[in-house]
């Protein structure tokens, strides 16, 4: 059910003509209250698309009546044109809806950047949009968000007495401090936004913020919580930060294994860090290591890389110290070879590496996908 | 004749069995004198080889004698063990040699990180090396050191009465503050130490520290120069670092078009910086978007991926005023659309990225490759 298994929710994707396949390219989800709380976090890229801008303006009354977004373009570099095409996006659900202003709808747009949005294509696309809206919609609207998914993804979270339900997209470009990802999230509790703004970025900052598919950062990143009241129920701030961080987690691990030409799913453990802050910067650098990722494709423990990737960092640690382990078989100790790594087995899709600074108690997981034929041969061609 | 081409050096390149092809892979240079005076740049990497922890140490005196680097085996993260054959080859190559102690002989090496050197070839391979020196040595020793290189990297460089000669090895890792690389330079200018060390590290400055191949930095990169005085002139420093630099700028070249897997040769001219650091900052974000690479790789002039780059830097600029040009083509002219993407052609080995941050007069340029196929290929491989 997605975004619209919280009470107070309506949702709808339809086919605008955006995508030239036809398929699925415009999502409308409708906060029907009583509330219209609101919280996001937006991409850390100073070139930011015009939704981003726009939607950022929004925010600042922590309040949404209404997200709408689109793939089949980014609407990113688009100057003010663009900016434009944007504010007219959203002043046209505003009044299709009614009962709110153009400053109470959000808007998300994913695709090729540099290029206008057909807005005679677009405009009237909204128009169906807001007739399909229903209760039942949010599969439909998960649908309408995907770009190069190979499949939407979507949680529900079942809390005491309210519930979170949450939809993502996005394959590639998946980078630290979030990734070309939208990703929305509803939930029917009662909760003030401080609160609101407190849970998502608690759980942004260890799910989407620790996943680093490509090292890319895109400038249209948003991650969307809208909350209703329906439920009548009024979670703690704790209680709430910890089933929204579950949904995060678990479109997190999706977007995780529908990456761009990824044919593992690496999971980065870093333990024995002077810092949480250590352990973060440790994983990030060894999930952007090239050559290690190309290793971990061919089915290679290359340890080595993994140390040359810890030393480019400034955490603590000393070279002498570190040691790695590949699913659990420690090859390197000490800063040298241990076990025999014939006996480290990464012919599945999932591998898990271990490393231990050595310097303290603080720990992190960071998680990244190999380096492909298949990813540079998508992303040759996505233009084309 | 490359590191031989100045007065006072003798090289040799011979197969000491290190490596399993049967190919050269032991190198030693020497500086007969009159001077022996010596600087050097070694990886920023805080994980670093036993011969750079070994050489550093040499290089304490700014002196150096001889310089013996094998390939075959890079003799990173081996413990305590791999110190002490870094220590045994340069004890045995002083006593080969005679008038010198292990103190003076710098050591290199390079190949798989992790495993120990064959001791037992290696040892008879550095007196055989012994016996091979040559006044034209330089071609052989310059074969010894590749490894995924596939060919030979050498330049002279001819000053006002001196003359300054180098070789280079490198095909992968190319990163900042230097690549996987070797590089020995060799001059018989009459150079004081103070001198010598801030003309080299100017050259590296402009040069091998603007190639970043492939984001990722090494154990082991070394660049050593040596001075003999055997011609009896003495530039100015001023003169010294203008030859030193356009030696070192040609074997950059040299790295980046021989670097692995490579289809394109990138050259990233960032100007309208507020700084040159900025400008390099900028650059450096670039070179590394993978998403990029990949798209120059298909031909694609993609430069909303290149203001997705600079987006995620500090540097000082204004989305709004960012300018790009391919090839002298500009199609993004104030952070949005201009000329004509179909005008640009790609289809050279040579592509020309031109960005214009319009913050002031500051520039710098950084050298990278695309991301291939073949890439992906070769380094998904290399220790299997």
């Amino acid at each position: 059910m997605t975004v619209t298994a919280p009470k107070g929710f309506r949702a709808a994707g339809v086919a605008a003509g955006l995508k030239t396949t036809g398929a699925a390219d415009l999502a409308l989800v409708v906060n029907d209250g009583p509330d219209a709380t609101a919280a996001a976090v937006f991409t850390a890229n100073r070139v930011k698309a015009a939704p981003v801008l726009w939607s950022q303006q929004v925010l600042k009354a922590r309040m949404a009546r209404a997200v709408v977004l689109n793939s089949g373009g980014a609407n990113a570099c688009t100057g003010p044109k663009g900016f434009q095409d944007t504010h007219a996006t959203a002043e046209r659900v505003a009044a299709l809806l009614g009962g709110m202003g153009a400053g109470d709808v959000v808007v998300c747009s994913t695709g090729l950047i540099g290029e206008h949005l057909p807005m005679d294509k677009l405009l009237p696309g909204l128009d169906r949009a807001a007739r399909a809206l229903a209760r039942d919609g949010g599969p439909q609207a998960a649908e309408a968000i995907m770009t190069t998914d190979t499949k939407p993804k979507t949680v529900t979270v079942t809390g005491d007495g309210y519930t979170v339900g949450g939809m993502a997209k996005g394959a590639g470009m998946l980078a630290p401090s979030l990734a070309t990802m939208l990703v929305v999230l509803t939930t029917d509790a009662v909760v003030g936004s401080s609160d609101l703004d407190e849970a998502l970025r608690e759980a942004t900052r260890v799910t989407f913020d620790r996943l680093d598919s490509d090292g890319c950062m895109s400038t249209n990143d948003t991650v969307l919580l809208m909350a209703s009241g329906a439920s009548g129920i009024q979670p703690t701030v704790e209680e709430l930060t910890v089933a929204v961080t579950a949904a995060c987690a678990d479109l997190a691990a999706q977007l995780l294994s529908d990456a761009e030409g990824s044919t593992k799913d690496i999971t980065i453990d870093v333990q024995g860090a002077d810092s949480e802050d250590d352990a973060v910067t440790v994983g990030r650098s060894i999930a952007r290591n090239n050559l290690l990722k190309c290793a971990l494709y061919g089915n290679d423990p290359n340890w080595g890389r993994v140390l040359a990737a810890i030393g480019t960092t400034d955490a603590l640690f000393d070279a002498d110290s570190l040691d790695v382990a590949m699913n659990g078989v420690w090859i390197c100790r000490n800063g040298a070879a241990a076990e025999d790594r014939s006996k480290v087995d990464l012919s599945g899709r999932a591998i898990t590496i271990t490393v231990d600074l050595g310097a303290g108690d603080a720990r992190a997981t960071v998680l990244t996908n190999d380096l492909s034929v298949a990813y540079v041969h998508e992303n040759s061609a996505y233009s084309s």
